[in-house]
C-alpha cells in the first residue's frame, strides 16, 4: 500500500452562473481520491468521516475507483459536513451561504494499522490540528507529505499551522494564500519565505492562470488550460493535488523533473474537474480522455528553441 | 530592408511603488525597435514624430540600437508627446496623470520611399486611422502586418479600428481589451470571434500571468518570468511585441512554430523591461545576457512527458 489520503467527504450545493446543484457528493477528499485513481493502480486509503446521511451509492462509486474505505468513519447518528456555496460571474470569487460542521466538528482521525505502510501522504485541507495528528499516527514517515490548506487556518489557527508546515514536504495553497503566509506580495518572495517554513516544495496555485512550482532556486510553470467555459471551479485545487501525488505515488519518483509531470498530470485533471458541476467529470474518465488532454497540455506550452 | 516600425516616441513621467522618474525617454516605438534590435541584424526603420525638445541624444540612442531615423519627423517648433501615469500598488492598473498631445495631434505618417521594402510592418498603438495611412502609403503588401491597440480606441473610434484590424495578420492586445472587442468573457471565445474580424492571429497579453497566441483551433501559451520585483511595467507590451516581430523579421519564418519561438523572445524582453524604469534595461543589454533570459524560460516552462 502506498497512497494515503485525509481529507473531507461532503455535501456541496453550489451555484454559478450556469446553474444550481442540490445536495451533490463533494469534500477535498472525495476529488483528491477520484482525481489520483486515473494515476496509480494501487489502493487509495481514505481516512475522513462522514454521517449516517452519506449514500451507500456514493461510497460504492469511490471503491469503483479503487479507494480503500476501511479508514472512513461512519457516524450513524450524525449527519455529514456540508457547505453551500456562490460563485460571482468572473469565477474567481465566492460568497460562502452556508457551513454546516456536522460530523467534522468531532473528527478524531484514525489511521488502520493496514494503512501504516503508506509511503505517500497527501494531507487535504483540514483543521491542522487534525493533520497533525494524522502525521503523529504514523510509525514510518512517508517518503512524501503533500499538505494543502487555506487562509481560514492563518486567520485562526496559524500556530498550529506552522507546526504542520514545519514536518511537511509539499505545501499548496493560492497566491492570496501564500501572500498571506509570507506578508510579500511578490511570489518570488514569498516562495522564498515560505520554504524556510519546512517544505522543501511549493506549489502555489493561480487558478486559471496556471500554477508555479518552487523548490530552492528552481521554479517550474504550468499553465492552466483556455477553457470556453469554467462551468464550476469547486475543488479543482483538490482535483490538481489528487493527480499530482497519485502519479508521484505510482512513480516513486519524487525528483524535480517528476514533479514537473505530476503538476502536467493534476492541471490535467483540474482542467476535467471544472467543466462539469462537482465531480461528475471525475467519475469514469477513460486513459485515451486523460492522455488527450495531457497532449493538449504539452501542445500549449512547448516550443522549440535551440540556443547557441 | 525588411522591419518598419510606427508609432509614438515620447516623453514619459512615471510613478511607481519604487519611485518617481522626470522626462524619459518612452513610447511604444521607442520600446518596439530596441526590443527587436536584439533579434534582427537589419536596419529597424522608424516612422514617427517628436517635437524640437527631444534630444539628440536620444537620437543617437536609437541609432546606436541600429534604428533608422529617415522616417522620424522632427517638427522644430512643436513639443514632443508626453504622458505621465502612476501605477497602484499591485502594478497591475494605473491611473493617467497627464496626456499632452502635442505632435501627435496632427500626426500625418510618411512612409519614405527608401522604407517600401519592407516585408515586415508593426503598428504600434496608435489612432486606427494613423495606422490606416501607412498600410494605404505601402505599394507592396508586407509579408507580414502585426498591430498593436488598446481599449481607448475601442470606445471612441470602433469603426476604425475594425477596418484596421480587417487588414492585419496579427492582433496584440491584453485580456481586457479581448473582451471589451469581443464581448465575451471567456478568452477562447473572445478569441474565436475575434479571428473572424480580419487577424488570423490573436495574441492576448495578461501581464504577470503571460500571453496567449491563438490561431484557427491552435493556441500556445508563454508565461511572464516570476521576478522578484516589477519596478515598473510601463512599455512591457511594445517590448514583447518588438521581441516578437524582430525574430520574425529577421528569420523570415512565419509559421505557427516560428510564432511560438518568436513569443518567449517577446517575453524574454518584456521580463527586462519591467526591472528598471523606462527604456534603462533595454539598452546595451548582450546577447548572452538574451541568452540566459531565454534558457529561464525553457527552464521554467520545459516538462518531458511521454504519452504511450
Amino acid at each position: 500500500m502506498s497512497l494515503l489520503v485525509v481529507g473531507t467527504v461532503a455535501f456541496d450545493a453550489i451555484e454559478t452562473p450556469f446553474g444550481k446543484t442540490d445536495k451533490i457528493i463533494g469534500g477535498a477528499a472525495t476529488y483528491i481520491s477520484l482525481a489520483a485513481s486515473y494515476f496509480t493502480r494501487k489502493k487509495i486509503n481514505l481516512v475522513s468521516v462522514v454521517g449516517g446521511d452519506f449514500p451507500e451509492s456514493a461510497i460504492k462509486m469511490l471503491k469503483d475507483h479503487r479507494v480503500n474505505v476501511d479508514g472512513l468513519q461512519i457516524l450513524k447518528d450524525k449527519k455529514t459536513f456540508f457547505w453551500s456555496g456562490k460563485y460571482h460571474n468572473d469565477m474567481n470569487t465566492r460568497d460562502t451561504l452556508a457551513t454546516e460542521l456536522n460530523v467534522l466538528g468531532e473528527f478524531d482521525p484514525i489511521v488502520p494499522a493496514s494503512y501504516q505502510d503508506c509511503e505517500f501522504l497527501m494531507l487535504g485541507n483540514l483543521m491542522p490540528a487534525v493533520q497533525l495528528k494524522v502525521i503523529a499516527q504514523l510509525k514510518n514517515r512517508p517518503k512524501l507529505i503533500v499538505l494543502d490548506t487555506m487562509n481560514f487556518w492563518m486567520d485562526i489557527a496559524l500556530a498550529e499551522l506552522k507546526e504542520t508546515l514545519a514536518l511537511v514536504d509539499v505545501l499548496t495553497i493560492n497566491d492570496s494564500e501564500a501572500r498571506q503566509l509570507s506578508g510579500e506580495y511578490s511570489l518570488v518572495k514569498a516562495a522564498a519565505k515560505i520554504l524556510k517554513m519546512g517544505p522543501k516544495y511549493l506549489i502555489i496555485k493561480k487558478g486559471e492562470h496556471g500554477a508555479l512550482l518552487f523548490h530552492k532556486d528552481q521554479v517550474f510553470f504550468a499553465p492552466a488550460l483556455p477553457l470556453e467555459d469554467v462551468f464550476d471551479p469547486t475543488g479543482a485545487g483538490d482535483s490538481f493535488a489528487g493527480g499530482f501525488i497519485g502519479f508521484l505515488a505510482e512513480t516513486k519518483d519524487i525528483s524535480f523533473d517528476n514533479m514537473k509531470r505530476a503538476i502536467i498530470f493534476g492541471s490535467a485533471m483540474a482542467s476535467f474537474c471544472v467543466e462539469k458541476f462537482g465531480v461528475e467529470k471525475l467519475i469514469g474518465l477513460t486513459q485515451k480522455d486523460v492522455d488527450e488532454r495531457v497532449q493538449e497540455f504539452v501542445d500549449l506550452v512547448q516550443f522549440d528553441i535551440a540556443l547557441v
